[in-house]
């Protein structure tokens, strides 16, 4: 089921069109066996950052995705009794509604808070005693803040798991961890130790050190040295990649290089991750068509292209239907690995069916 | 059963005080027998305007309607595992909480999207990315938005069924299904193809051309030819039908008059169908009394009034304890016809307890 | 288990301490007996004020709540098919989630009017109405208006169960019983009939004629007069009872005293009751430190300090992690409290598993 690069076969046309990526597809490469011990040590553990996994748990969090995109489980109830608080002090209906949908898919319990910076809750309040407040309020707490530092603020008196929704200009983990499900179900072969191919060269248009989904996806590309020989990071600013992210670089064997020209070396990329920089204000402005791709773009032939949407003129509707949309199948797959986060931190992996655990063990 | 037109016995004056009419008027009417192979034909059909149904399917969804009504399901959890969509672009409290109630009744799960104009999700995102998004998020998507075209746009890319919760001036079928269902309850022999009563006189306030709600009743009205007289339409417009209404009317044989003023010809109707018309800015402020009915008003004797709430001035409190109002039971039956819609859309009458099925097969 | 009154002993010390009080203590002083009778008789009451209640109602919902956040009951899903609407016409985030995690911990459904002000609901409708379409809605209603006459509107056509979550300068009984179930963990035997320690002093900040929250805990305190000696109301007021609560506190043989300088009295108070004063626009930008508490307060050895939160300046996190510390348990306990209350007026005690009822009568 490996696809060798650059060879063109019907099925890797079928799977890289819109949503149509089959997650079998990374199943069969591994016979369908899933580390389960390994997944089990997530019961309990926040969701952070990029930096607290290593490439092994990103490729059995998205096999675990993989199972349940292709299985009914919603009969099954794994998440019975468990509440989650989506606590938005950024409104983001998108990652909102992602995680809303992949709770109660696994018939858990929603408590919303869409605005949190609207409601009473934090006219002043300190987000420690938010924390406080959400322990008896339910099992795990999904935030969203517009400062970096609130996920340490909240975290002083929360005794409940919390997964990191986007932190100011700090990260945004199950962003990356989504983006790499799609690229797993595109091309399996991308997690194996032993990789053979053509070394992937990986373009990430946008500016680290400012933006957390960007951030979050280069370093967790870079846990996948296996196969991605080199990153070309297309930025307008002068040091895009921030102090720590630069430090990250210095000790990977990954190539990376900085450019501003996006057009000239649109070419090269085997992978092609956008942002919905034209939804931000200021620089998209300024920058303008040179950041935008559309189906006339130059780019490789099997080039896959991600963006975590809403998009606007960065990318043209023009690309949906073609087989480089891998942003659609990237979308698609989100409510699957929110899903297999849940599931495994609030410790519920034994109560899926036993035809899944049994048939993937 | 069949209540016959202008003897007012006591069963239709209890009948038609506030909410307390029975659904088992309806129901005996057709000696409990409903037709659920008509019913599971709506299993993936969108609900999207008053123009895909003819009578018997009208009829059958009220029957529907009328079975939930007086039959506790809750424990029989039809939707369990289902998640139906919110979307309301144009906020609506009343029409929203309908449907979340109806979904939460059959024990569905609801994705909330209380105003999607001040949420992140329509910042410049079209709505055919939306409708991709919605794929994966849930099973079915409820719809309100201020542009008639929305529902096209949407439908682009969306692969579940829809249910059109209001498009701009476009339709508001759902209404118009909870309108009947009142009349029908409160009138069994409506749905009679062999109607023998005088033919029933029906005023309509309002201008359809431009008020979804009233061009969905009308048209939904013009199904019951077989008992429905004269349908007059009072507004201060000059072609309030507009042109695809006034297209229906000619190839109706229901006689179709335009007003303007109400108070004279009041008396002359069986059914009167109010709107939401002091909420409404500008013609109300000029119309004022004109168009508005209270317990003084000079109706016919056994005249009901239907309203779609909320109401301010045009409706009077004073009519609330008087046989007149049918707009209590109106509202009263609203969700139990959006729960018969979902139950039908997403495919799980079979899911309902075997003793409904039977008793009424 | 009981404490006696000024005996420091190490137990007492931890139970005061953040969030540590253990429901056990309750418990076990009445050993695990409930009166499931009396609980019984709540079923289809509305809650609406402090009067309705008796000492020995309030000791059973505290030790109902105890029983509740010492048991896993999810599993049981004892409002399984109930839907609870919860109706905010003034937002409060905190206590709009405490009654819906409530809710949701027990299986039942919410439908969520989170600020009934800003949609559509509100505009010109009347709370009649309003009250009318819940009716069909839901199985219960909790709501919170800034109009103190609200409750009488919406229960002129609703016929459904009521929760008072705060109604203007009116009540909020269920964070006065809240509050009653942290006091009775911490020291069980002030619910005894024949008490014996020396009596309570207890010190209330704020005005109980304009805040609610006050006025209800001032009014349930009044029910212990068999432990409490003393109340000593510190406002910055002329006549911060208001008259009903002069009526009260005429026929109660607690002494009531009326101070403006706490800082001077704070060493005599067993229990102070603090409030978001500094939340508040007014009068606490005037007094200042004077209405402030912190690690440095002169307080007796073993006073326990309550307060609603959220918080500001008025209560310094200083006392986090000292014994005074009641607020966080108070917090803790409040959605145990409203489980208790949902589920006894739902009427669906005997929907809890058999150990729980059994272990208990």
């Amino acid at each position: 089921m490996v696809q060798p690069v650059g060879t063109s076969t019907t099925n890797v046309q079928s799977n890289s069109v819109g949503a149509m990526l089959d997650p079998r597809n990374l199943l069969n490469h591994y016979r369908n066996a899933l580390d389960w011990d390994l997944l089990r040590k997530f019961e309990g553990v926040s969701i952070l950052n990029t930096r607290q996994f290593v490439r092994r748990e990103v490729v059995e969090l998205a096999k675990f995705s993989a199972l349940l995109e292709q299985t009914e489980i919603a009969s099954s109830h794994p998440l019975d009794g468990k509440i989650c608080i989506t606590s938005f002090f950024e409104a983001s209906t998108r990652t909102r509604l992602s995680f809303e949908a992949a709770t109660l898919r696994c018939d858990g319990r929603v408590l919303s808070v869409p605005d949190g910076k609207v409601t009473g809750i934090a006219k002043g309040e300190s987000l420690s005693d938010i924390g406080e407040m959400f322990n008896t309020y339910g099992d795990l707490v999904i935030m969203r803040h517009p400062e970096t530092t609130a996920i340490e603020e909240i975290r002083r008196n929360l005794r409940l798991p919390l997964i990191n929704a986007g932190n100011g200009t700090g990260e945004h983990p199950t962003q990356a961890l989504l983006d790499w499900y799609a690229l797993l179900k595109w091309r399996p072969d991308l997690a194996t130790e032993d990789f053979t191919g053509d070394e992937f060269h990986i373009g990430i248009v946008g500016t680290p050190r400012d933006m957390r989904a960007v951030k979050s996806f280069m370093r967790m590309s870079m846990l996948f040295d296996n196969a991605i020989g080199k990153i070309t990071v297309v930025s307008e600013q002068k040091q895009p990649l921030g102090r720590e992210l630069a430090e990250d670089v210095e000790n990977s064997p990954i190539e990376v290089e900085i450019r501003s020209d996006m057009q000239s070396v649109l070419h090269e990329f085997d992978v092609i991750y956008m942002n919905s920089i034209a939804l931000l204000e200021g620089s998209y402005e300024l920058l303008g068509k040179e950041f935008s791709l559309d189906a006339n773009s130059n780019l490789k032939e099997n080039a896959a292209i991600l963006h975590p949407l809403a998009r606007r003129d960065e990318l043209a509707a023009s690309l949906d239907r073609t087989k480089h949309n891998l942003y659609f199948a990237e979308a698609a797959g989100a409510v699957f690995m929110r899903q297999a986060l849940l599931v495994s931190v609030l410790g519920r992996i034994d109560s899926l069916p036993d035809s899944i655990i049994y048939l993937s063990s």
